[in-house]
């Protein structure tokens, strides 16, 4: 499959429609008031399964020949992918198969058993999850849904910025945190094609900066050990992943862990809905250069609301 | 003022349209599988000011003659009430004075001159409130607005059920929780005239079951010394709010502050929304006692999302 276009994106749309909510956009006056701007929320908090991954989960499930149905979808995830894979996975009714590290919350097993997929347990290492998932792969057949580096799951990813853009009509600003970049290729997609002279701007957390880094050298240069509170954004961008945003986005800016707290906090406080850290990421970016904002349309997309209420940061 | 009517929430509908938010009505299809019935969520977390308490101060505020918006409106509060008023008064340019007890939180206090309110502090006993009060008045020449036990006040509040019913249409049963009863007075009334064969059925607190006790003997039996996590729903009915919920009120159920905690957790976790402890009652009640529910479509208001996240209670 090439490089995926807003044609796929319309068609993930569709495919997807019955799957998925159409979740709501949503503003705040004092927050508008703050930043001197007006900011549209794209609310997949309250996407099924708690965030945005649903959507590229759903398409590429959906994607899949009644060949490829039979024997299921797999992956290796601790977070929001591997819960809407297998949710989707279920909500068609073939077998997902999931490997998550021996580390990973017993709440997010636990999410993960409760939309019936197999879970296989590995070491907490990269290098243990690839191996572990190649045998899963070989043993069922299964399908290699990766999280992020899939045309089926960008073009999926795509649809929430479609919505939001279908919605709020025009927009200035159209922003996505960035971690392997899925949801922000896609995204970077269906601005261009819907609103060629908006800006598409990425938040990105200071101890996982590869994109940042990336854009700057012109190559993939992945993070060697993050480090930051948003756990959503570990992970580098891919080579699907990294010339699209090359291409598209016209800016990445960095911030540290306090900075995405305060605009997680805010989030809370002010708007009265649960995102978690990842998702505070674009936020904390127009809060610290609010000057580069002012007086904009932005939209945002709030990715998810998957928090463990035992460790709050605040 | 004679008792409020229909039409008096009609109005009042009418009157404070442009000054609140119209909230959405959401739903969760888990939650709705716990319980075997299907929820309307009426959002009033999401409501100016942070909870429902804004509709019948800004009613009240508007219902003011010119020469009474001259001299400004006062209450005394501790809670939402207190901002609400502020806001409303502020929203149409004239003074409100608000009394506060010394052990008021500060962001309570910081919230209610941030509208532009006049505070009085003084010793946290419903004594020096009231003498406190009565000072403010005498000095002011203000209206009192009572937080519950007031037509114009019920009247506001009553606008929130008005909404959710329009929205929903058929409902088998509406729901609120019940402190000294301003909404639930507001919602019995909306909720016989729109749909009179829904049962109206309300949430209380144990540690503060004065509404219980009260429809049980027949005449208003007062908390004496409310104690309960549900900070919103200390107070007991009033002379106004006591005979409307005797006649339109099927039943209140009284839930422990342990399920209130576990309700509220469940829709912070489920929902990805933020509410408050007294917002979770009526929830609670519904998950205490499934039976009663079972198949039926329910409506309830979240009443308010002002919550100190510094003080959890899980």
């Amino acid at each position: 499959m090439m490089q995926p276009s807003f044609e796929d994106i319309q068609s993930a749309a569709t495919r997807i429609k019955s799957h998925i909510h159409r979740t709501p956009v949503m503003g705040n006056a004092s927050i508008n008031r703050m930043v001197g701007a007006r900011i549209f929320f794209k609310c997949e908090n309250f996407q099924k399964a708690g965030a945005f991954k649903m959507r590229g989960a759903a398409n590429a499930v959906l994607s899949l020949s009644e060949e490829e149905r039979k024997k299921g979808v797999a992956t290796h995830s601790s977070g929001n992918h591997g819960q809407a894979l297998a949710r989707a996975a279920q909500s068609v009714g073939i077998p997902a198969y999931i490997v998550m590290p021996k580390t990973a919350p017993s709440v997010k097993k636990k999410a993960v058993a409760g939309y019936g997929a197999e879970i296989t347990i590995c070491e907490p290492t990269l290098q243990a999850r690839e191996e572990t998932l190649t045998e899963v792969v070989n043993r069922t057949g299964a399908q290699f849904v990766h999280p992020y580096n899939d045309e089926r799951v960008i073009s999926g990813q795509g649809t929430a910025a479609l919505e939001l853009i279908e919605e709020t009509k025009t927009l200035d600003v159209v922003m996505a945190p960035v971690g392997g970049g899925g949801l922000l290729s896609g995204t970077a997609i269906a601005c261009c094609a819907m609103l060629p002279n908006a800006s598409v701007i990425a938040g990105e957390p200071q101890g996982a900066d590869d994109a940042y880094r990336s854009l700057q050298a012109g190559h993939i240069m992945p993070s060697e050990s993050p480090n930051t509170i948003a756990d959503g954004l570990l992970t580098s961008l891919g080579s699907k992943t990294f010339p699209i945003i090359q291409k598209l986005v016209s800016r990445i800016i960095v911030v540290s862990d306090a900075e995405i707290v305060a605009a997680m906090r805010l989030v809370w406080e002010r708007m009265k809905i649960i995102i978690e850290t990842s998702c505070a990421v674009p936020l904390a970016a127009v809060l610290k250069q609010p000057e580069d904002f002012r007086g904009k349309r932005i939209g945002i997309i709030l990715t998810g609301g998957n928090v463990d209420l035992e460790k709050l940061p605040f």
